[in-house]
C-alpha cells in the first residue's frame, strides 16, 4: 500500500532492458552517439515537427534551464501558486535563470486561469526598467494536484502569455499522464497551443533518470547546451538517458505506463469517495488522489503500513488535513483493493 | 505643484555645503577617509550601540546587498507584496543574493502582521531541501502606502521571523519619516525590536545619493566589503557620500527636512479628506498620500500642472484609480494649498 | 581500437547488475532510501574517517557544488592552467559559486606545484576588498595530463593552500586510476594530507553516472543539500545511484576496473615509445598516454578506424600535435596490440 | 606630495559648481530628467555617432554591465593580466555576468598584443559546449601601467577580437588621459577603430562619482537599463551625475583636466629618470608613473610625508620592489618637485 510517491517506483523492464542493451562497445561521449541522435529525432515524430530536444536527469534540471533559455535573468515567471518550478525545486528557476523573479498567481486545483494571470499583470504596472519584465508564464501539465489542462485552456492561456509578451513554458514532469486523460495528441497539446518549451517527463513515469527538454522553435534553444554544459547536466554517457527514450516512447510504452498509474488513481479515488466520511479534494485526472479524511484515520491506516503523505501548499483549501495518494506505473489493483479495505476499516 | 516622488526633490543645502566642504585636498579613497569613520561613529551614536554601518548609493543596492549578507542564496525572503524589494528593483535581491526566492505576503496598507507572515509559512511545507527554506522577514518603515509600524508591531514581526528561524531586514528608504512618525528612538524601532540589518535611506530625504547599510551585530556583516565592492557599490570617493550623512545627522537635519515633508503630506492629505467625493486610501502617516478622485479629476489636476502618479499594485483596493502624492523636504504651504484650491475646482 | 576517452566506455557488468537488483519495490525517493545510506557509510569506512558523502551523476556538478559550498561567491580559486575545471566545464565552478574567479596556474605536466601556487599568489597583492580572496586551491587527482601526485605532494600543496587561508578541492575523476598508481590509501591521498573536499569519481572508470562529493569535515558540508537540490542534482530515484557506487566499492571492484585501464596504458605508452619517431609526452601514470606522432603518422592511424584526440591546451608543448589516448576499464591487450601494429606500420 | 592615486583627489570646481546648478526645483527621477538626455546627447556629439551613453557611478559598476550586456553569462572575456577587471574588482565581472570566465594574457606594461591574445585562443580547443566561448576582448585605456594604445594598435585587437567572434569592451577609466597622450579623436579610438562599448571614466580625472557606458551599436545596448536598475546602479536623483557629465565635457574642461595630470606625470617621470639609482619601469604616457627605488628610499620619502603604493601584480617584472605614483587633475609642480627634491635626498 504505497501511495507516496510516484518517483518510490522503480524502473519498468523495458526501461531496464533497454540500458542493458546501449551497453555494447563504445560510444561517442557527451551526446553525440547515435542512439542520441535517434531518441532526438523520435521527439520530432512524436511531436510532429523539427524541435530541438534536449536530454537531462532530473526535472529540476529540465525547468530551471528550459526557463533560463526563454528568459532573461531578471524577468517574472508566472507561476501556479503549488507548482513544482515555485515550491519543490529550492530556488532552482532563480538560480539556472540568474535571478528571475518566481510570481505565484492562485488557481483552483493547481491550475492556472487566464483571468487569474490577466489580474496578476494588471497588479505589476508598467514601468520598465523598476519592475521585472512579465517574461514567462509557466504552466504545468498534469498539475501538482492532479488535474489537467483541456487543449482549448492550454490555447487561451498561452494566448494570454504571448499577448501580455511572454514565453510559455510547460512543466510535464506527468506530462504523459496529461497525455491519457485527455487523449488529445502531444503537438496539439503543446506547439500547435501555443506552448514555446516543453519539459517532458519520463523519470515519474518508469524511467530512472530521463527528462527531455523539447524547444518546438529550433532558433529559441541556441544556448541550452551551454547553459546545461556549465550546470553540470549534460552526461557524459549520455546514450543511458537515450535508451531510457527510445524505450520509452517505442510502441507506446509510455502511454501504456501512464495508463495504469491514471487507472489505479481513478479506481482508488472512486474507491474513496464512496466511503462515509472521505472527502475527494479535486477531480482526479490523473495519477495523483487528494483526499481529506476522517480525524485519525490517516495515522491510524498509515500504522497499517500505507504510505502517503500530508499535502501543504499555499493554496490547501483543507488546512492541512489533506493527503496525497499518488500511483505509479506498476501500482497493482490488489494494493489499491487493499487501501480502500483498510480505508473503510479506518474510518469505523 | 509637485508630488511625483521625493526623490524628484534636489538635495537639502545642508548637504550641498557638506560636499563642497570635503573637497579639500587628498583623502584615502574607498572609506578610509576620515570623513567616512567620521561618519561611521555617528551612526554608533545614533543607535546607541556598537554596529557596522556601510554606504552606498542606492536604496536598491542597500536593500539587495543587505539581503545576500544575511540570508543564503536559495532562501526565501517574505516581504509585503507592496514592497519595494518585491515590486520597483527589477527584481533586484534574486539578482544580489544569487537567487533567493521573493515570497510577496499579503496585508493591510502596505504592512505585514504576524499572522499573514505565518499563514505564508504554513503554507510551506517544512521539507529541505525541496522547498528554500524560509531565511529573511522584510520590512519597509514607512511602507510604500504611507504608513508605519509601531515599535511594539516591528516586535511582534522580529519575534515572529525568529521563532521561524528568520532574520530580519528593515527596508528605511523612509526611515526618518517613520521615525518623526511615530516618536520611537532608531534604537527601540530598530535592534532592541530584533532588526538585524536596516536600510538607512538618506536619498529621498534630501541627500543627493547616501543610503547606509546597518548591521547591528557586526559578526553577521563579515562579507559585506567584498559584496560591496563586486557588485560595484564601493564608491572610490566616498567621502562626498560621509559628509552627506554627516550633514545628514548633525544637529537632527534629517528630523527637521522629514517633519517638513510628514506635515506636508499631512496638510495635503486633511485637506483632500475635506473635499467631496475624494477618499484617502490608507491612513496618512508619513509623507506619502494616496487618494482616490472622482471621475476624471485626476486628469484635470495634470492638466493644470500638477504632477502626481496613479498607484498600481497587487494589493490595489480601488482598481487602478488611486493616485499617489508625495511630500519631500521642500514642499511648501503654498504648494499644498495650490493643489487644494485645484482640487476642489476639479471635483465640481 | 578506441581511445577516445573512458567514457565512452559502457558500463561494468558489476554496475549493470546492481542496477537491475534494486529495481525491485518501492523505495523512498531523494536519497532517504536504505541503498543511499549504505552507500554513503561505505564512503565512511573507505576513508576511515566519519564524513560526509552526497551523490550526484556528473563529475561538473561534483566540482561545482564542491566548490561552491567551501569557498565565497567572490573568492579566488587558483588551479592548474589545463585542469577540467578551468578548461572543459563551460564555467561551470563560476556559475555554481555565483561568480568565483578561476586563476589558471602553469605546472608541469597537469600538475600544480607549491612553488608556482606560491608565485601565483604573490603576484595578487593582498588589498581587501579590491582583489578577490584567494579560497581554494583545486588539485586533479589523477591529473589531465595522466601524471599524479604523490601523498607527499598533495600534502606539500595543501600545506601551501592552508597557509594562505584557502581551501582544498580535489578533483577525483579518475582518483581511482590515482590510488592504483600511487598505492597510496584514500584517506593518506585525501584528508591526511590535508584536503577539504574530494570529488570521487564512478562514471570514467565503469559506472553509468555516479560521482561522489566526499566532505571530510562534516560541518563544512552543511549547505551542500540545499545547493544540490537547486541545481537539480538531486536525484529522485537516488536509489539508481547509490546501487552502483555499492557495486563499484564492493570487493575493490573500483581498484580492479582502474588496475585494468592503468595496466593497458602502460602497455600502450611502452609499446609506443619504443617505436622509432613517437615521443611520449609525458610520464604514462595513470590510464592515459599522451604522444606526439610523426608526421601524417595520426591521420593514417585514424584512417585506419583507430579513435583517438588531439590535445590542445594553454600548456600543451607540443604545437597542437599531441594526442591523447585512453584506456578505460574495458580496453582490452588485442586492441592495444592491434593499435601499436598499426601504428608500426603507419610511421614507416 | 600625495601621489596615492587620482581618486584621492576631490572634485574639480567646475564640476562642483555643476552639482549645485542642478539642485533647483523638482526634476523627473530615474534619468528622465532634461539634464541625463542633454549629457547623453553630448556624448552622441563627442563620438560623431547616435549611440546609447548611461551612467553610473563608478567603474566597476561600469565595466561589469558592460560586460554583462555584450556576452553571455557562461563567455570567456580575455582581459590583460594586470587589467581592472581582472585584479581590482573583487570578481565583479564575474558577478554581473552571473559567471564568465576571466582569462588573464600576459604582455608588455599593461597591454594586449594581437600575437597575445591569439596564442591564448589557440591554447582552448575548440569543443563547443565544453569550453567556455571566447565571447570578449577587454582592452584598458589608458592602461594599468600608465601606457596607451594607439589607435593603430587598438585597430589591430579588435580585428583579431572579431576574426574570433568575440566582441570589444574598452575599460575607459583613464580615457581622458589616453586621448590627452595620442591626440586622438574619441571616434578614432573607439568605434571607428572597432570598439563595441566604451566605459568612460570621469571620477579619476575631477568628478565626484561620474562614469559613462557607450555603445556604439545602440541594437547591442537593449538589455543595459534593466541590468543597471537590479544591480541597483539607477540612481534616483540621476541629474547629479548627468550634471558632472555636462561640465566634464562643456569646452575641454575633461581635456584640461587630464593634460594636467598627464603633464604632472612627465615632469615626474622625467625628473625621477634623471636621479642616479631610480629606473623607471613603463613608459610615461598618462599620469602614472612606475619607479623602482634604491633600496630603502621609498621608505624614507614615505617617511617625510610623501604618499604612493607598491605596485604588486602578476606581471610585475621587478618583485614587488616597484612603485606607482600616480598624478591628479590638481597636482602642483610644487608638489612634483619637492618630491623630486625628496628623493634626490633620499638616494643618497
Amino acid at each position: 500500500m504505497n501511495f507516496a510517491s510516484d518517483n518510490w517506483a522503480g524502473a519498468a523492464p523495458e526501461i531496464l532492458d533497454a540500458i542493458a542493451r546501449v551497453n555494447e562497445g563504445h560510444a561517442p561521449s557527451y551526446g553525440a552517439d547515435e542512439w542520441t541522435k535517434d531518441a532526438e529525432e523520435e521527439f520530432c515524430e512524436l511531436f510532429e515537427k523539427d524541435c530541438a530536444a534536449y536530454f537531462v536527469a532530473t526535472g529540476g534540471a529540465a525547468n530551471g534551464l528550459a526557463l533560463s533559455v526563454i528568459g532573461p535573468p531578471y524577468g517574472m515567471v508566472l507561476c501556479q501558486e503549488e507548482s513544482h518550478v515555485q515550491m519543490d525545486e529550492c530556488a532552482g528557476p532563480e538560480f539556472f535563470s540568474g535571478g528571475a523573479k518566481l510570481v505565484p498567481v492562485a488557481g483552483p486545483a493547481g491550475k492556472l486561469t487566464p483571468e487569474a494571470v490577466k489580474e496578476t499583470l494588471a497588479g505589476f504596472p508598467h514601468r520598465p526598467p523598476h519592475g521585472a519584465p512579465p517574461s514567462i508564464l509557466s504552466l504545468t501539465q498534469g498539475t501538482e494536484c492532479g488535474t489537467v489542462y483541456s487543449v482549448a485552456e492550454v490555447r487561451a492561456l498561452c494566448d494570454t502569455a504571448h499577448d501580455a509578451d511572454m514565453s510559455v513554458h510547460m512543466d510535464g514532469a506527468r506530462f504523459a499522464n496529461a497525455i491519457v486523460a485527455t487523449g488529445a495528441s502531444p503537438a496539439d497539446m503543446t506547439w500547435r497551443a501555443g506552448v514555446d518549451v516543453l519539459c517532458f517527463g519520463g523519470t515519474k513515469n518508469g524511467c530512472i533518470a530521463a527528462e527531455a527538454v523539447v524547444f518546438f522553435d529550433k532558433n529559441k534553444a541556441k544556448d541550452f547546451e551551454f547553459r546545461r554544459k556549465r550546470a553540470g547536466h549534460l552526461l557524459s554517457k549520455m546514450r543511458f538517458v537515450a535508451a531510457q527514450f527510445e524505450a520509452y516512447l517505442e510502441d507506446g510504452t509510455w502511454i501504456k505506463l501512464a495508463s495504469r498509474a491514471n487507472a489505479m488513481a481513478k479506481k482508488l479515488s472512486d474507491g474513496l469517495a464512496a466511503i462515509d466520511g472521505v472527502e475527494i479534494s479535486y477531480p482526479t485526472q490523473i495519477n495523483e488522489v487528494f483526499a481529506v479524511f476522517p480525524e485519525g484515520a490517516a495515522e491510524r491506516l498509515r500504522k497499517q503500513g500505507a504510505v502517503f503523505y500530508p499535502w501543504v501548499t499555499p493554496g490547501d483549501p483543507a488546512g492541512g488535513r489533506m493527503q496525497r495518494l499518488i500511483c505509479s506505473f506498476n501500482t497493482t489493483e490488489e494494493e489499491v483493493n487493499a487501501f480502500l479495505d483498510a480505508t473503510r476499516e479506518a474510518v469505523k
